[in-house]
């Protein structure tokens, strides 16, 4: 989950309101939305879903074959390796032992590795070496631990994304090898997942690392066994990270007037966007904190630093929001006599989520044995947390139950090493490989997801359209 | 004397600390004046100040003829016109039956009479019938009266400056006539003293009132007999009135972000500045109030209106105290979304006073009998409140004790009737005569003024020149 | 309609977003009334409304009569003297003539009146001579205008206010002396419903003006004929009006060491309130005005005035955001060095609505050939706007259609003459008439009454004690 | 020179105006010490410094030998000592390997040495073993290195003066030893004489470390041979350091509601300086820092720091100032819903210096060679930046030339090794060596610097309660 506290594991912190399923939070949202989802579910009615999943789960003794294999690589070794990732924790973008684990067993399977991927020291990208044509099957992993007042910690399970993510790969490109089945396996190794900035999964897309793929999957830890609707949106609003840099000129304190005040400035900027808070609509969620406020109590400020995250249900009114802020650090420069530079250093944005893959995926966890199963699907969201990829690649987040305890907590840390943690990562594991096995070996499965996916994207735009025309700006008149 | 409260008649208020005889108040503007001041002294004693006024406040039988003439309209008409003047107190502008009585009385002698000048209702220019070529021979008339607690009232004795300036006119034109001396004798009405906006000086001086006039004398009430230092200064620093109306747009408190708060941006003004008042030079004097400030609690402010004066020891650093409100103001509207008009409605700056009429004068008023003399000159300033007319015109401010309580105070009103102020005026009355007279007569007198009011002008010029190079603007680097 | 904007009588101001049912906006809300919400549920299936209401409303030759008559008084002098005070407009506590007329007419039909009650000078009982026993039948008159940038207006209809309660009054008066029926009328003159401070009703109830009411209806003009869900709510958020004044010491601006600034105090006000706006929930509505800033930008401000309207959708939470708004005020004086006086002058709260006389005036409504109806039940919220007599007297508003303009508008004011208008006054005025008919002539009707009002009132103070507990206030450490 | 910035060593940030000779720098101030300087004046003269210094500085072989031996040591060991700690600096209570090489040195030359005194780690005391009664002669050294972006370094020579010291220390115990003349010999290693928090001399006095004292020396760099007029004073106003911390109640943004936003706490404590400053006289200085601004941007701050330096001319008015600020934090506290702990670190106060010491001083200077001299006196101040010992105990700072290039410079720095630094240290401890013997060996000199102390002692209690009167807090009504 991104954009969580980096520094405080406290789980009181992150126990938000549960969201209902509809990705629209706002009346405007919804009112903009409404016949886009008119139409979202005359084209979820087209697919059949249901029957689908029916078709795909139903027996198949090829597809068991693969998912024993899958079990057999967790129990033998895959579990051993989550386990030594959750006890040897690193964070963000630092993750050189975990990816070292992890590329390791990856070349030992057949994979073609390249680390540093996309300008990220600690991304990698690993090819199965006997890839066979497409369709082209993408296993995103994720490595990055969170930071606690004790140190770095697993608390949200990203140590076993890396074996359950391998696990389904390459059970997967044996059976595609071994059957000469057309297909590829393609495995992306994510940093940083808690971090921003970078995002690093944009930066990656940006650079063209998951051209090509036609589906991905990937998993993450729950304490309930679910899967959302299908849609737009994301967990937790969309999200602009900006930095604001102040510099002014140094002087003595007994003459500040030869200076002009940085921390003035940083200590402005607050003020400025708490004066707008009423203009804005009060689904925004506006916080910064004061990275650099000065160096000696007798000197003038000549640097300070600002981090926000400015955060609204969309991203089209966020964008007003953004500029309500970019215009407070403007003016607070104004006011001081100092400079500013603007740094939108990141965005988690709605992705896109496909009821093809998000039943059958979970038609898969109960099959094999998840637990705490929540029936009704959760909201909308992309299957991973930018939102970036998830809008041009259709793909799945798969969750089972992995922990009793909330995310980002010492306890669902705690519970990598237990038999509840195990069972859930082998669940997820084995679901991907299913997921994949049915992508590669179905092509009318292929053929319903990109339909799914084209449509529901086609829909977003009508959305975004419609929200761009729900939110006017209020006319000011000249003074007089 | 400008820019005093206008509603709160507190004596306690207005008792500044008395001020050094230099205009110089800061050690920038002492270093910047230093050659400025040497060159000044040079001058002043070139022209051998003590020995003109030593020579002119001789014996001579013409002037005081004129002197007796001057007594005599004050004692059998004017004190009487100064006290209903007095007793029907009328607030800057709205000066009708003053304006009235005033110009009555000099159609009565002769006097051709021009009201409405310079756009202003209560200004006027009265130009005597007889007047015959040059000098020009100036007498400016003031008569708007305070306002109090308790309604307008005269505690500046502004009521009498009208009589005194006429008697005088009167004094000398006759004379003038009677013996064919050359010379033409011009009185400027000049309503709102202590009013700004408009500043009515600069207003009807731009609009060429003045123009033309050889020397101005005015009166003004004080409760010590005294007279400026030849230079530029002014009593109560360096003054730009502006005034900052903001518009928004409105919206029910309910939905608040469907307008633009106003009220928001007139208190991030005061903000700003608050903000900034350690980075501008401590002499300055930053002060507003808030006149408009919305009209209901549940509807947002869509205007806003605040009122500044601010002030600076000169004027050349008091315009970049100026930028940094007005730059106050424009991020303001740049942070709440709202828009600002910025109008820069008054200034009151440095004039010019010279020792040739100031010390004649004091000379003068001492002859005629004026008490509670202060020896030493005081601080270098105008002979009028905005310092443009001054600037251009040489001239004198002619204050005999007229009261024994401070300005602005209803002690000072009262003594408007008494004997105390009935001297005063009569003296301020003579002298003004006795200058005109002088300059009239006597060419080198003329001459001598010249010469001094050009060479002051020249040094001030130099003085805001090496002022300009002292005040550099810090450099603020691009933030990295 | 209380609490909207008093000067700008906008149409678009006022068009806020239509509310669901029900009055608990919040999930905090709506987790805290489930239970209640429950109870609330089996006691209004307890009481078999739509039976009672189809009994009630079945044929009765006696109320009929009581229904003709009313029509009658309207008809011949009523709605003559609604076009009368619709015509001579007179805004809040200054409705003189507009009193004057209504007692008049209620003395001439045999009414006691007492005027300036509460002390209230534009406020009276009038209590009909014939009075025989309880049940006391109690009938809120209204009369106050809107302000609006033309004037005062009755873009609200209360001019017709008067004479519709007065014709039920009467009507009903004349049938139990006539039938010797026991039972009281008594009618209540409410001034400035638009006004606050002070909110008139709660005033004169805290001045026992309404005991020993045992019902009371009252009519409002709206474009939809409608009726309120039995519970407890209000229109428009529960609202606290709150005036902040702030004493300084004046000083000179030269010297402003010498002052305490209070505009100063009053600007940090609105800052501090924009400072914590973010740890506030945001259903909070808090907006303020400057009515005082300052009286001349050269002296220091020795007195400001701030007036807010703090609104929340329950009282519970609503009493911790006036915690903070006074706690803002109180660190803003001691921030400066000034004082604060802190007035609650007025609020309106939620009332209780039943559908024992919601329902049954609905139903008469339609009889009585109301337009523009509305089926679904509306938001709960009392019969008056304060909330606070609603909450100890069962009771009504009645709101046929009278117009076809939003509220407060010059296009309802123009309504209050056109046969729209007078259609929909005459059923308000009938189908008060009948309610109070069955009120005093079906004892089960009263019993009905009776119970549903103490089984809500009971509810709603189980609602606020449960709120209490759901609004727990962060713990903050001591600084180390 | 105390309270100087401690990280940015850039020459231009320090070179302040040149401080005119009286410490009086405000009206207010010069009012209040009138009758004062008049006194001390009258104290000055009957003491007759001029013929006090012409007969102790005239031929006296013993003190000749005593300044020989001093020069002797500075040449063959103590310079190499200087250079050796110049070019090994250690910044403030960090100064672990200076103070080992210090006291071993002293060790080695017959004193004991304790280390850690008055709580501070590299404090120490050392005492000659011979010592043999009063007078109490004390030599402070100090050692702490500046901060500059480069790391620390001796841009204040601090590395000079323990060898400076104990040149003079050593020196004149064995005279005393030798000659058995009464007197007793004290050495006081200061540490971090640039930081603040703790002041370590006002520490160390509170531990009673100087007691007993009769005369302290100490030096301090130049760039010109100079000395204080006699009186109470300090270089760069009274100083109090201050810091303020807050803690809120930490929660995650999309819940801000559920914490206290510590960094609006911080912000706001700017904001309500900022608010006052003017209300305070203008020549306060207020500036500070945030030390501490929030940790993640998507978690609400609960902890945060700021550091203040608050200096006004005198410490009167001083805690007024110190007042606002602690009232602006109280205030910040209150509005936010955090909490605030107030420490007030450290206070750089008015010391006492005596003309019997200084013009001693000066003339031994000059009679050793030291360039540069500036002739008038400079601003009385005390032997140390504290104020606090200077206060309780006579003493001089001995200031030759020791470099051509201001304070806190890398120039500085590089003369520590340059002939003009080593010559100006080593007039810098011939001169210390005589004061001391003068001390030591005539009784009627010790008698006067006692007289004069004593006089200036109790002047300055009588100035300190003449500026209480003269700084009223203004008075402020209720509010009505």
């Amino acid at each position: 989950m991104p954009a969580m506290p980096r520094l405080i594991p406290l789980a009181a912190l992150f126990l938000l309101a549960p969201l209902a399923a509809a990705a629209q939070e706002t009346p405007t949202e919804r009112e903009a939305a409404r016949d886009v989802l008119k139409k979202m579910d005359a084209l979820e009615k087209s697919l059949d879903v249901p029957g689908l999943v029916a078709k795909l789960t139903g027996p198949n003794e090829a597809r068991d074959r693969v998912i024993t294999r899958t079990e057999e690589l967790m129990k033998t070794e895959l579990l051993a390796l989550s386990d030594d990732i959750s006890t040897h924790p690193e964070v963000g973008f630092e993750e050189a032992r975990s990816v070292q684990k992890l590329t390791d067993y990856l070349k030992q399977h057949d994979f073609d590795v390249q680390v540093g991927v996309g300008g990220l020291p600690t991304a990698f990208v690993a090819t199965y070496k006997r890839n066979n044509g497409s369709p082209n099957l993408g296993v995103i992993l994720e490595y990055d631990a969170l930071r606690g007042t004790k140190g770095a910690f697993h608390g949200d399970q990203h140590s076993a994304q890396g074996p359950v993510g391998i696990a389904a790969a390459v059970a997967v490109a044996e059976y595609l090898t071994l059957t000469r089945t057309p297909g590829s396996v393609i495995v992306y190794g994510t940093p940083g997942e808690e971090m921003m900035p970078p995002n690093a999964k944009t930066q990656m897309h940006l650079a063209h690392v998951f051209d090509g793929a036609d589906i991905i999957v990937r998993s993450h830890a729950v304490n309930a066994t679910s899967r959302p609707a299908p849609g737009f949106g994301t967990c937790c609003l969309n999200i602009v990270g900006a930095k604001y840099t102040f510099s002014g000129a140094p002087a003595h304190q007994m003459t500040a007037w030869n200076g002009r005040n940085a921390l003035e400035a940083v200590i402005h900027l607050f003020n400025n966007i708490d004066a707008v808070r009423a203009s804005i609509r009060p689904e925004a969620r506006i916080q910064g904190i004061i990275l650099e406020g000065g160096v000696a109590p007798n000197v003038v400020p000549d640097r300070t630093v600002a981090d926000f995250y400015i955060r609204y249900p969309d991203e089209v009114y966020l964008q007003q929001v953004v500029e309500f802020v970019d215009n407070a650090a403007r003016a607070a420069a104004l006011a001081t006599g100092t400079k500013v530079k603007i740094d939108h250093y990141g965005k988690d944005l709605d992705g896109i989520s496909e009821a093809t893959i998000a039943e059958l995926g979970f038609a898969y966890m109960k099959k094999f044995g998840a637990t705490n199963v929540v029936e009704t699907p959760g909201k909308p969201q992309g299957f991973e947390e930018t939102g970036s990829v998830s809008r041009d690649i259709p793909g799945g987040s798969i969750t089972a139950q992995s922990s009793t305890a909330p995310n980002h907590t010492y306890e669902m840390d705690a519970d990598n090493l237990t038999p509840i943690g195990h069972k859930g990562l082998t669940v997820d594991a084995q679901t991907m490989a299913a997921i994949l096995f049915d992508f590669a070996t179905h092509p009318e499965y292929r053929t319903a997801v990109k339909k799914e996916f084209d449509g529901l994207k086609a829909l977003f735009a009508e959305y975004q359209a419609a929200l761009k025309k729900a939110y006017d700006v209020p006319k000011v008149p000249d003074p007089k």
